[in-house]
């Protein structure tokens, strides 16, 4: 099979049969293709699209160009289960729910990936708790999926390595909005970390990827068909992202909000969204039939302190200093901090995500190039709740910083980013729809 | 300027700067566009296509790539002048207009191809003429045209360098059927040659690339389009290419049919339509203001022997043995030969061309593979006339080869190619339809 027919099929708007896309993958991962010709393929399924087959057939390919890992069923047909999000501002909850769901009995096998644009990461979150390691081997990840029912981890050479070669390639061609190729990409990391069942957090608004319900719901579509057709149970939910979620933007911050979360002392809104993404978990895994017994265990877990324990025994497992989760002043800190107030009354409508997104990256807290370094203890803790009234003064942000001209190019993005509106606005639920997942 | 941005755009549906458009061929050039890029904006142009002025300003761009020859104006305002073809079977023109406008006093720089599928290259014809170099420098060049005011060369590194990264990343990620960039990649290396006047031949039909005058006539407007824009005065004819033009097709064979035709002895077919282009080659160049007298012109030099006796002189300004005007025994022959005779009566309708020229490949006067070598001496006489009544056992082609094996494909497809009718069958003229170039 040559790679100049498969190009000129996908360009003149044909279908790829599975063996055509397998040739593609294997060749980008063995080198046989060389780039151009990856490119060239790449831009023409951006153009000329693949339908829901091909795409099931790409994530095959791609998840088979490495190591699938077995992670087997256990007794009653449970299956490992993940949670992935579509990247927000503020976004926390697999820190969480990741150790809720293990508290309950669920076996969470999670790779996460770094920020991105104004996004935060998963990684890069934990990584600011000492001695944190993200980088376990395969073997190491199955002990402590073993002995804690979870690993929080990145994604290893031996996992879809066609996706590493693939994404920096679209990356410099213009080729990475292209929902097939988007979708391939997650799922193939995720499916081939063992997982029999998904939780998709498609985030929607102005602080996530996709700004309308439209785009979401069709990514969200798209991410459930070719994960089922892969024999992933997978749901995705809309969740809104035009504020940021829960209060605390950065690293280490973020890290103390979860540890707060799990005391049964966090935001409603994060808390809300993470027992309800690991109670649908558990009815995915199959280790409880309803949502209600699902959310009752989730619950149950983190008013027992189940929740905080089961992190502690992570970041133990992991290397870390599991110190932090009695004692916040282990974890990095700011050396200054300075409060953005209100500059008149009104009501508080909410921050726009993206822009307090990129104030959090100007301060150091994500990368403005691929190798900037995080640094870990600068973040910005929003001080007051949506929907609160306002008075001029009144303090609504705290910045943490280490440099000043960051801090004030950071606080000029922050202050444009308060919605401040004349009436009390009124509540929107955080999960605006569900797709796929009903069992 | 960012690759990832310029790929967008186009990626987009949206028109390319002429500075962007210069980036991209600037960066293909210098390498600081990776393949890879190059590629994914080759398939986006392919998909999305180009408006006439992005196209004219690829090849500016393409054009400036490299050394644009300055070849001056003549008194009286004429201009250096070229003709193209688009590739035929036994499409021998070249070796007989450029000598004929020459001798009317047209300075002819011509920059010609090898042999492409199953069409001949003016190149690899020329080689066959002991001692010919095509090679030659850009002085060697202008030192041909000074003394004998043609140059019948191969592209030089100096020459349009974009076209030569780019047509041979085309080639490879199945980006090459995009007129834009077909025409920009011809006609960048006609017009850094220095002409300011262009003839093209657009072959369409069996034995051409363009199959249907509707995508001949298609390619033949961008072409006149985009030359035009560039500031070269250019006319494009469609030319029949379904039968072989004149009856050699081979290398040394067609240039025996050349000298014969400069000599006057040539069939109709061919003579008729060098005679024409050489005219319009005049009309354009500013040399002569009206067909009629641009034809009586050509034909003047070709009865006094004008005509043959300047290829005579171009064979001896480009190193080659310029005896075999007058001893054909000089040229490279086959060891063998073997006649292909009709296995019914009949008319004579034609010879299915793309056959001839596949039969013409199997034997060695083109290439299989890119480093095929190519044979000289081999090739194909036609020996009945188009129209003509013939018996079971007339013979209709002679085969020169060197391999019997070979041999034996080659006279399959000839016989396939043989197309013979109940009625006589009524002549179509060789020119079909001539597109821009009236002055």
């Amino acid at each position: 099979m040559r790679a100049v027919d498969v190009i000129r099929r996908k360009r003149d708007g044909g279908a790829l049969s599975p063996e055509e896309i397998h040739a593609f993958v294997a060749g980008a991962t063995d080198g046989s293709w060389a780039d151009y010709q990856c490119a060239a393929l790449l831009m023409a399924i951006l153009l000329k699209g693949m339908s829901l087959d091909e795409a099931a057939a790409l994530t095959d390919a791609m998840v088979h160009s490495g190591v699938r890992v077995d992670l087997g069923r256990r007794a009653g047909g449970t299956v490992p289960v993940d949670k992935h999000s579509t990247g927000g501002v503020g976004d926390k909850t697999s820190l969480i729910l990741a150790p809720l769901a293990a508290a309950c009995g669920a076996i969470v096998p999670m790779m996460s990936g770094r920020g991105l644009g104004h996004t935060g990461g998963t990684l890069d979150k934990l990584e600011s708790i000492p001695g944190f390691r993200t980088r376990l081997s395969l073997d190491e990840m199955r002990r402590a999926l073993d002995r804690r029912g979870c690993a929080l981890i990145g994604q290893t050479a031996e996992i879809a390595p066609a996706d590493k070669r693939l994404y920096s390639l679209r990356d410099v061609t213009s080729t990475v909005e292209s929902i097939p190729l988007i979708c391939a990409s997650i799922l193939s990391k995720k499916i081939a970390e063992g997982i029999g069942a998904l939780v998709m957090d498609v985030k929607v608004g102005r602080g996530a990827f996709m700004k309308t319900d439209a785009d979401a719901r069709e990514l969200a579509t798209w991410l459930v068909g070719i994960a089922e057709k892969n024999g992933v149970r997978t749901e995705a939910m809309l969740t809104s992202m035009d504020t940021p979620l829960g209060r605390a933007v950065g690293n280490a911050n973020e890290v103390i909000e979860s540890i707060e979360t799990l005391k049964g002392h966090g935001p409603k809104d994060l808390e809300d969204l993470s027992v309800r993404l690991a109670a649908r978990m558990l009815v995915l895994a199959g280790l409880t039939p309803d949502d209600a017994e699902a959310e009752r265990r989730v619950r149950a877990v983190l008013t027992s302190g189940a929740g905080v324990e089961a992190f502690r025994g992570i970041i133990e497992e992991q290397g870390g200093d599991p110190r932090v989760i009695d004692d916040y002043s282990l974890l990095p800190s700011a050396a200054s901090r300075v409060d953005v107030v209100a500059s008149r009354s009104g009501y508080l409508a909410g921050f726009d995500a993206e822009l307090v997104g990129r104030g959090a990256v100007v301060l150091g807290a994500g990368r403005e190039r691929v190798d900037s370094v995080i640094d870990p203890g600068v973040g910005i803790d929003i001080r007051m709740a949506v929907g609160a009234g306002v008075r001029a003064g009144d303090v609504l942000m705290t910045v943490s910083y280490n440099d000043h001209a960051r801090c004030d190019q950071a606080r000029q993005m922050l202050e444009e980013s308060i919605q401040l509106v004349e009436a009390p606005p009124v509540a929107v639920p955080v999960i605006r729809e569900v797709i796929g997942g009903r069992r």
